[in-house]
């Protein structure tokens, strides 16, 4: 993606100069976007052949009866990212960008995507396609209901519609009289054919009771005291999506290994009280075996060198999976008061982990393996006697929605399973705690490496980042990184999301900044972390922007608020600092994140939609600037929420910062810091040490260890004030003495 | 209603007493309420006997052929406030309280409502009611489904029910076999046949030209622009609700008078010319007169003694209509691109206004009256067209809703016209600030006299309402208060909205803090203030308390944030230094007000359903703390949005206080304000001095000069402290002198 865009630039400059010259340049001379207005049309060498897809999908609409098709961009799960198999508009329309819907009539196909992909759906679909520069439901529903006549079918599959995403079309569709048909049948992986690659395969793992906070019964147990004391008191809970089954992941304990070939059993209790773990772990590929319960369960991982770049990756690498980032298997779980079934894939399932499941249990407590195409009609099953299922609409589909009854269905936004997992439990927070330890060393052996390389010049945006995932994987219970890492100088990092390439990325130099902002998975944890740093001379309007980054992080962090508070409502608490001078970003403040499990974990955050703080969850705090064209800033720290000491006794709540990485001396200002901002910037740097001092020491880290001693020396502010009034009284003192003497 | 409970305050505290040793004392032993489970049935004196009014209700259920009929709580504009003839769940029920539903089966009838609303309930309630302590759509249809059996219709009058509120009971009701009926006739309107008050017939009149910020025909023009320039370009909007009302009063520049005997015209201009003006409104009664547009047209208005008070409200009483404190009259409007209709009892307009509004007006720009009662066939016969009509759905209810074709509907969340109005012209905000100005006058005239008549013992709560009332009435426009003056005094200004009466009030005394929270209605504008003090030695708890308000007002107020932030996301800055202590207030923090309109206008504020800020919108900041059985605390100013000058450029915002009144003084520790704070507030108290001392003087008003000098003299922080370095240098030089010679 960023490649392919990369490599346009020479071309957008020409539009640029074009743009000055014309007032609607319409790709005039581009080369890189398809002219479906000439004859013959113009197609650029990225545009993808979609003819004879397009006639296999048609093929099967005729013989469903329908005139129209919708084709969204998600999977059964509303992911945040898909897998392959369930890539169908980037197949069907050749258009990869993460968002847009198409529709596809006997006659006609369109795209429906926003501004961000205008350009490279132009550059990847061919003349078939038209592109239209909308993303709302109604104005889909409008080019329907003109394209297709009265009396006809509009045919979707109902696990790719969330239930809102439903209910908007079926509103839409609700006066006219075309008929908005479910079909469960999904008709572009009948057109994809053998061509579509395979859904996942690899086997289920089991967690060691380690890395766990509690066990997958004990959470069973939870959501039913959580369904018996609802309101609404529902026998079920279906968990059906993508969140959900991350959630239900980490609910039963259990993971997904990347790779087709499994070593065997082996007791992981051994190895840690034996101490070779951490040995094996330092090796270039690792088996990690596992015991759980006291019985022997099957637990493996596998090294990658570079994950999330398809490229590279091998047969062996973990994070070559479907889900990319993230270690969770396709699934739905029915939660009932007396009955446990997990629908998936049954194959992938060891002995092991099945006994795993199922040992001395009784039958409320017996997980009964389903297989994962029968979530429908079971829930259908058991919605036929006196139940009441339910659902957290945000993440469930129409295709198990509507087989339940109205009045047998309980609607909330979210299911009480990712209500429950957003508060980690004592257990959950120690683990989380110490795997953002071993990140700060990585991190911090990352800034000391290039604080001797960069001025060097041997150091470029991919180097990098390829060296601060591999000192992640040497750390204890590495599982890679958590996402692909940003790693962006200079003007790159003005952009958001940017991530370099091998062929595309720029030399870290001591002229300009350099932002990184990566994470890893750990048995015990998930972090994310973003550091800006500055090796030479800064301007002092980048020291300022800085300065007031920093200060938008301190003042959010240190905020004392009322339980239950929403993070909406605090989040300017990090822009007021830029906002005072005309600068903002235009991006969240930050996210909840999982105990080895999303790095975007909802629905903890900032944003509107997030539920409300409470002690024991996980955010992340990171506000930045960004500057276009010249360099980009963000400080990204996680802080656990808990409880605040107020002077007049109250249920107040604040943040503890867990990322123990200093921030860059060389860009703060001290000047603009209130009293109190520099009062809580020691205490955190006196935090850092005391976490990270002894680690590094213990690891004969010493040049880490001393790098850390200076960059978190206690800062002091209006330093020069204080002085001028001593050297003043200095000074007057021996006036006044040679005058007088 | 406040005089209603503090008769039963002798019982609240044997309830309380009940309460200690009973777990669940369910009004043992109180008289005051309902007790249905004795044989007979015990009702308290304040309870009314509803049988003969239910039978009548049923008998036209009957005729309907209904087997449950719904009354909300509201009339057809969704009103804050709702005149008499619109209070028909009080009439059939007996409950007074402004938030209920009830609903009337032919064997039951049940009442809705919060707990704010129980106790007063079990009052004023006979047996013939049940009382559900539940507010909910879904509990009233659940109730309704056990009482009504299948097949059977359940009746509402549409006009009586938002579109929203509409959806939900139909959503209720979808999978049941009960028939939700909209009946356009109320019943209960039927039952309580001649009883009912009368609707209002007061004369409808144009407000004179020096006092509107534009003419109607610009605002006509305004709202078209904002149709054509609509995605889904409307044709036609229909303004329906009360706050619309409001502002379609706003929008065609008209007022009602509450006074039947209307004075002939006269000319406002020529009075104002010869300053005859100022005299006139010092009268006890005034009459002003009007020219508009160069057309004579009849402008008029009375004084009254004590608005809002309904029994000393007199013949003349400009605030005895059924509308307490907004010059609103009852209308629909329905403004198309090449017409305007006027639904409003035609009767109340002279012959004068009526050439206002239609002199020398081609056809898109004559106001053509239109009955009232014909808005839903007139809507109705419009949508038959080929039209598109933009309703807001907050304001709108479903009897005009339910008559546009769904294809032919354009919903937004507010109209344009309520979107328009929320930001203030320059005239229209100059007029608001001046309105300020001698509101400031008759506050500051107030505080000097409570200065001096407190420690007398002489002022209780109710005589300080009525003579603070008594001073804005004095000001120039007056138009009388804006809401009834909140005056709390010790542990009764610890109730957010406790007002006092004639009957039940505190005296005002030095050893207490006082609140008073007051606002008036002006030709050119209206406001709304809040101030909190002590004049004696207020503890050290009350000072902090006191000066975390303030420092929460300040924080806000000086706020830069971008353009279009919503007030939700910033509010928080209002509450941070509270919070920090772990104090708090459990009230929004401001709200949107009119010119001469609302006191509380929609949609500005800070609520998470209020729109985003723009320059040119009025809001009150209004931060407070309330410590229960003590004292209370709020600061509240009217805030102008204003562009903030920031050291980069960007499209930035900030507020400007136009409430010019000092703080208290004798409440602030200087010591807890950070040098940002000290320094915003002495540069606000320089604005008050320049605002309001000019004024002051003018008028002769010493006294109050003097006062606003003294309390507006700058602030100095931490003032120990710079002192102690220059004493310190003072005494080292001594020292070293003495020494040294």
């Amino acid at each position: 993606m960023a490649q392919a865009y990369w490599q346009c630039y020479p071309w957008l400059v020409l539009l640029c100069a074009c743009a000055w010259s014309y007032p609607e340049p319409k790709y005039l001379g581009r080369e890189d976007v398809r002219n479906c207005s000439t004859s013959p049309e113009r197609l650029p060498v990225t545009a993808v052949n979609t003819t004879m897809r397009l006639a296999a999908l048609r093929q099967q609409m005729e013989t469903w009866n329908l005139s129209a098709y919708i084709i969204p961009d998600t999977d059964a799960h509303m992911s945040e990212y898909i897998g392959k198999p369930d890539k169908r508009r980037e197949w069907i329309s050749g258009f990869t960008g993460s968002a847009g819907t198409a529709v596809v009539t006997m006659g006609k196909a369109a795209v429906w995507t926003d501004s961000r992909y205008w350009t490279q759906a132009e550059r990847q679909m061919d003349c078939n396609w038209e592109l239209h520069k909308e993303v709302s439901i109604s104005s889909i529903v409008a080019w329907i209901l003109a394209e297709v006549p009265d009396g006809q079918n509009v045919g979707f599959d109902p696990f790719l519609f969330s239930v809102d995403s439903w209910k908007n079309y079926d509103q839409g569709f609700q006066d006219s009289s075309r008929h908005l048909l479910s079909v469960t049948t999904n008709l572009v992986d009948v057109a994809w054919g053998s061509e579509r690659p395979p859904v996942p395969s690899q086997p289920i793992y089991a967690l060691p009771k380690e890395f766990t906070g509690s066990t997958w019964q004990e959470k069973v147990s939870a959501v039913r005291s959580y369904m018996e004391h609802h309101a609404k008191t529902p026998t079920g809970v279906l968990l059906s999506a993508l969140d959900e089954t991350a959630c239900e992941w980490g609910f039963l304990n259990m993971g997904q290994s990347g790779s087709p070939k499994l070593p065997g059993p082996c007791n992981i209790q051994l190895f840690l009280k034996q101490q070779h773990i951490h040995q094996l772990l330092r090796a270039p590929k690792i088996i990690v075996c596992g015991n759980s319960e006291g019985k022997r369960a099957a637990v493996w991982g596998y090294r990658t060198r570079k994950p999330g770049s398809s490229k590279q990756v091998g047969l062996f690498n973990l994070r070559s999976s479907d889900i990319p980032y993230n270690p969770f298997f396709y699934s739905y779980a029915l939660l009932t008061n007396s009955s446990i079934r997990l629908f998936v894939n049954k194959s992938r399932f060891s002995l092991e982990t099945l006994q795993y499941l199922n040992t001395n249990c009784t039958l409320p407590m017996c997980v009964q393996l389903e297989d994962y195409s029968q979530v429908r009609d079971s829930v259908k099953a058991y919605a036929s006697g006196d139940v009441k299922i339910l659902i957290g609409v945000s993440y469930t589909t129409y295709g198990v929605y509507e087989v339940i009854p109205k009045e047998k269905l309980v609607t909330d936004t979210y299911s009480p399973v990712m209500l429950i997992k957003a508060v980690k439990n004592s257990k959950e927070q120690a683990l989380l705690k110490s795997s953002h330890v071993r990140d700060a060393v990585a991190v911090i052996q990352y800034l000391v490496w290039l604080e001797k390389n960069v001025p060097k010049g041997t150091v470029d945006e991919f180097s990098g980042a390829e060296y601060i995932d591999e000192l992640r994987r040497n750390e204890n219970f590495s599982s890679g990184p958590s996402f692909e890492t940003i790693s962006a100088s200079g003007l790159n990092a003005a952009l958001a999301h940017y991530s370099p390439t091998k062929e595309l990325h720029r030399k870290l130099s001591s002229d300009e900044m350099y932002l990184v902002d990566s994470g890893g998975q750990y048995w015990d944890g998930t972090t994310d972390i973003t550091r800006t740093v500055h090796w030479g001379t800064p301007t002092a309007f980048q020291k300022e922007a800085y300065t007031r980054v920093l200060m938008g992080n301190i003042d959010l962090s240190r905020l004392v608020f009322p339980a239950a508070t929403s993070g909406r409502v605090i989040e300017a608490f990090a822009r007021r600092a830029l906002w005072e001078v005309g600068l903002n970003y235009g991006h969240g403040t930050g996210h909840g994140i999982g105990n080895f499990l999303c790095v975007h974990e909802w629905p903890v955050g900032f944003q509107y939609n997030n539920i409300a703080m409470a002690k024991g969850m996980f955010t992340s705090i990171e506000p930045g600037y960004y500057h276009d064209g010249e360099f980009g800033i963000r400080l990204e720290d996680v802080a656990l929420v808990v409880e605040a000491k107020t002077k007049y006794p109250g249920d107040y709540l604040t943040f503890e910062l867990v990322s123990f990485v200093p921030y860059d001396r060389n860009l703060i200002d001290v000047r603009l810091l209130s009293p109190e901002q520099l009062q809580y910037l020691n205490r955190y740097y006196q935090t850092i040490r005391e976490n990270v001092g002894p680690e590094l020491q213990r690891r004969q880290l010493l040049e880490e260890f001393a790098w850390l001693e200076q960059h978190t020396e206690p800062l002091s502010a209006r330093a020069p004030h204080i002085i001028s009034w001593t050297s003043l009284w200095v000074a007057s003192a021996l006036a006044i003495l040679s005058w007088s003497s």
